[in-house]
């Protein structure tokens, strides 16, 4: 018997069409799908399939044992999430050992801040891992803004809207076209950074990009304090453009 | 009779199978297919969908009248093509008000570093204009390396491989995880500049991401001094990983 293949799926911002005929395919053909989720919930990932599947597909959630519950910075989060993606891999790892191969649906794309990255480190030393890539959010997110994001050599920066304010403000201020990731309940404090590095009134906030509930709005009028986890800002370039 | 649309289809990286299923139906369908090329040569985007169109596909390949025979920084560099993204968009425009619509062909994704964005720029007031978002050079290159680009709160940091030696260095010291596009005959200054930065020993090169010739080498083994212009730098983040 041959071992199966782990195959870490990107499925894309969100619209089903962006997916990648080979994602699709995947997809499509799957006998076992993985996918993360919180506690409670359907899962992102899974809903952008939704409808694609086998009806004998079998679906494997993985189900995180922590999201914001604990900082990043407590000891407890390292440890707590290191003991789920163990335990995780050490599932697949039991599958494909079987024969089967396994699709892990990946939001995004699995090697651009996603939580795929983390099976495929435990597993490649020991079952055959292959990588999909796929339209990032951030893609979705600038065609939203119907303007390209770089012009010319504009540097683009692109940061996790977790980091500290300091950090941020002084990446941002050196930046020229600037994406910000993870937005969710850090709004505040990358609203703060881009007032800091004088960014603030080109920003532009993209919730859903490439989905029915896409919006985009200059930031200087988002009233609230929380977005969606999701949701992107962009500050277009400025370089030449002949 | 109805206006047609102007499709900006990004095509992704270069594997056929990476387009997105709806760039794929776009171009499988398309009556008029327009695409940038080099005079004399069958053009990259043209050749990512070799075997694709219909049979009765009208083509309009546009040709750059310069491409590394003027510097950047030549005023006659952006003289020349505006006057040619100008002529560009008068042909479209002029398919798009007889009532037809055009797909453009285009490398990457169309609102990162591309070509399409001289025509949406120029178009977008005149006649409707659709930018379908593709997998980027950069994705498929990381993916090619078999590591996530970033881990945890990582910010990334895209150049141009074009820019000066010093602003490059500069970029690349500060950067977390780092991708330096547009490599070409720029290999020998990008290579500096990364010793400049200390991360010249974990630098890789990517040639070919995706596609059938796909090569990744530790840029210090690297001996040419120049290579293909689509070729990609990657230097991987070091954030935390639980």
């Amino acid at each position: 018997m041959s071992v199966g293949t782990i195959y870490g799926v990107g499925l894309g911002p969100g619209d089903p069409e962006l997916m990648s005929v080979r994602a699709d395919r995947l997809v499509r053909a799957a006998r076992h799908v993985a996918y993360f989720r919180k506690a409670g919930l359907a899962g992102r990932a899974r809903a952008i399939v939704e409808g694609m599947l086998r009806p004998d597909a079998r679906e494997h959630p993985m189900e995180y044992p922590v999201t914001t519950e604990i900082a990043l910075t407590d000891p407890r989060y390292n440890e707590t999430l290191s003991a789920f993606y163990a335990s995780a891999t050490a599932h697949l790892r039991t599958l494909a050992e079987a024969g089967e191969d396994v699709v892990v649906l990946c939001e995004g794309d699995p090697f651009f801040y996603g939580s795929f990255m983390h099976l495929q480190v435990r597993l490649k030393a020991h079952v055959p891992v292959e990588v999909v890539p796929a339209v990032t959010g951030m893609s979705a997110a600038w065609t939203a803004t119907g303007q390209p994001v770089t012009w010319g050599d504009d540097a683009l920066t692109v940061l996790a809207g977790t980091l500290p304010e300091a950090d941020l403000a002084r990446r941002m201020a050196q930046a020229d076209a600037l994406v910000v990731m993870k937005i969710g309940r850090n709004l505040g404090r990358v609203r703060r950074a881009l007032e800091t590095a004088g960014k603030a009134e080109r920003a532009l906030l993209v919730e859903y990009a490439s989905m029915g509930d896409q919006r985009v709005t200059p930031l200087a009028q988002v009233e609230a304090t929380a977005v969606p986890y999701f949701s992107i800002v962009i500050v277009h370039g400025q370089g030449r453009r002949p």
